[in-house]
């Protein structure tokens, strides 16, 4: 079986993990969002490609979700002494390494798309890991700091704002000139089933669908397209996707991001049990839907859910 | 008193912490050598600035010699792990900071006098340094290696290969085509004094000789002009400067030191009290000289040779 992920950061990485254990021997491709890129110290960092890689590869610092395991922190004390910042951003020393790696690939010319598969053949993820482009597409959020609007990075708005703002637009800039990593448009034309990990929809889903063909791709494919809520109990699970959700008029429900994707483009969506009581609305949408516990507690929880995201695409194939 | 020093790395940092402390009240210009500059990773590296910054700003591995105290080498395993080399360069994490500053600030255009100048200030060194250059000059070797003949990096000559073959012939490149950093010259011309610690006379100081412009700058300065042989009783007191004076021809002993330098440049030459024996033949190459004790085993001993070369500057100016 042939599955394609749609995948943001720790969200992502952890659901395929549990898909990885569910689904031993199907064929994993996953098309990573790089519009949370950012070039820090002259160096360029891939946060969401990184935690998939990291998460799958046994690397990642499990506490916490994303960055190295075992980690130092000498290089960003000694850039901050230096007063070269920003402090904000938490770059730990075995990290540092995997930047100044693909910093130097890419100056030396490879495409994105080549830099991460020379990382993945350390790391091993067990998946094939495509950035969703190689082209820079960079995700500014517009929010109004003390009567001023203005556009910040999307970490800035994430990390150093922790979302404590109101995002009044998210733009995906660069996106509408950005063009499918090789192989991204191949993997979904093949695809037995598209999944949308529950990880963020607007920054991190939404900014992949963003590039343009993949959308379209993944609505043409002719096979089930399946979701799983990333709202429980109208909260994201974790993170602060109901700031970027408001931003793009979407209510922070299961229910409403399911009708955000929209019945052109989901075919199945699993909300948690929770929300059951949204499954009605859903369906109603076009959207086939089951409740079932969409909690990611561990490796076992997250596998059972990504039984059931198969087992949604199978009814639906049906 | 102006007083300038031509500074190579841990042989020049050591003799300046001597001279800070023989003349407190000095305003002391170090040019220091840049013709053992590296990329690495992509960042670049000034082993012998930053030996001498570290070493006068209190950051310095005081065994080694070398790099930063309290190092952890946690970027350089990773990147190994990635198999991203040379492996046989030895760079800390803390290490690291400091070239991500300066690949950075070169980046955005400032020449290397400026970076070192924006790098100083946190390291506050009590000396002014310059490089001897802001254009890229990088010595090579050319060796020997089972029959073939090739040119390597210094730092390939030096660290890896540990001089265990023979250097054929050591070239500046770039050198002739590099002009003196800005305020290299215009301190050359204001000093009262200036001095040749014993640093390597080759790869140290005849590199930073070897950038037009600077040997005449000193040889027509009309002040005293002072050195301190690096070689006691024919072998160098640390490195293996016997391996690179045999490329140019010149003895390993502290009397043919004097005279590769020549009379046209120096005025004054300071040889160990073991090598007593060697004054009289100095002396009759025009160089005034002194037998004194050179081994720097710490920062009392360094100043007493630093005092012993300001007073041998007072008897040639007299």
């Amino acid at each position: 079986m042939r599955i394609v992920v749609l995948a943001g950061g720790i969200g992502g990485a952890r659901f395929l993990r549990g898909l990885k254990q569910a689904a031993p021997d199907a064929d994993i491709t996953v098309i990573g969002n790089t519009g949370d890129d950012i070039h820090l110290f002259g160096l360029k960092v891939c946060p969401d490609l990184d935690t998939v890689m990291y998460t799958l590869g046994g690397g990642i610092d499990e506490e916490q979700g994303w960055g190295r395991a075992d980690e130092t922190f000498h290089v960003k004390a000694e850039l901050a002494a230096y007063g070269v910042g920003p402090e904000w951003f938490g770059l730990g020393d075995r990290d540092f390494a995997t930047h100044i790696v693909r910093t130097q690939m890419l100056g030396a010319g490879y495409p994105l798309s080549a830099v991460t598969e020379a990382l993945c053949a350390r790391w091993k993820p067990g998946v094939r890991l495509l950035p969703m482009s190689d082209d820079r597409v960079e995700t500014h959020v517009a929010v109004e700091v003390e009567g001023e609007r203005k556009a910040v990075h999307f970490q800035e708005y994430w990390v150093r704002l922790r979302a404590s703002v109101d995002a009044q637009a998210v733009v995906p800039v660069g996106a509408e000139q950005a063009q499918p990593a090789p192989g991204v448009l191949e993997a979904i034309g093949e695809a037995d089933v598209v999944l949308f990990p529950p990880s963020n929809p607007v920054v991190s889903i939404g900014t992949i669908l963003a590039v343009p063909g993949i959308r379209e791709a993944i609505a043409e494919a002719g096979v089930p397209v399946v979701g799983l809520s990333p709202i429980v109990g109208n909260a994201p699970v974790r993170g602060m996707a109901d700031k970027v959700l408001a931003a793009v008029g979407v209510e922070a429900t299961a229910g409403a991001v399911a009708r955000h994707y929209g019945s052109g483009l989901l075919d199945g969506w699993l909300v948690d049990t929770t929300d059951v009581d949204t499954v009605g609305e859903v369906e109603a949408a076009g959207i086939r839907c089951r409740a079932v516990p969409l909690m990611m507690t561990d490796v076992d929880a997250t596998a059972a859910m990504a039984r059931e995201a198969l087992a949604l695409a199978e009814e639906v194939r049906a």
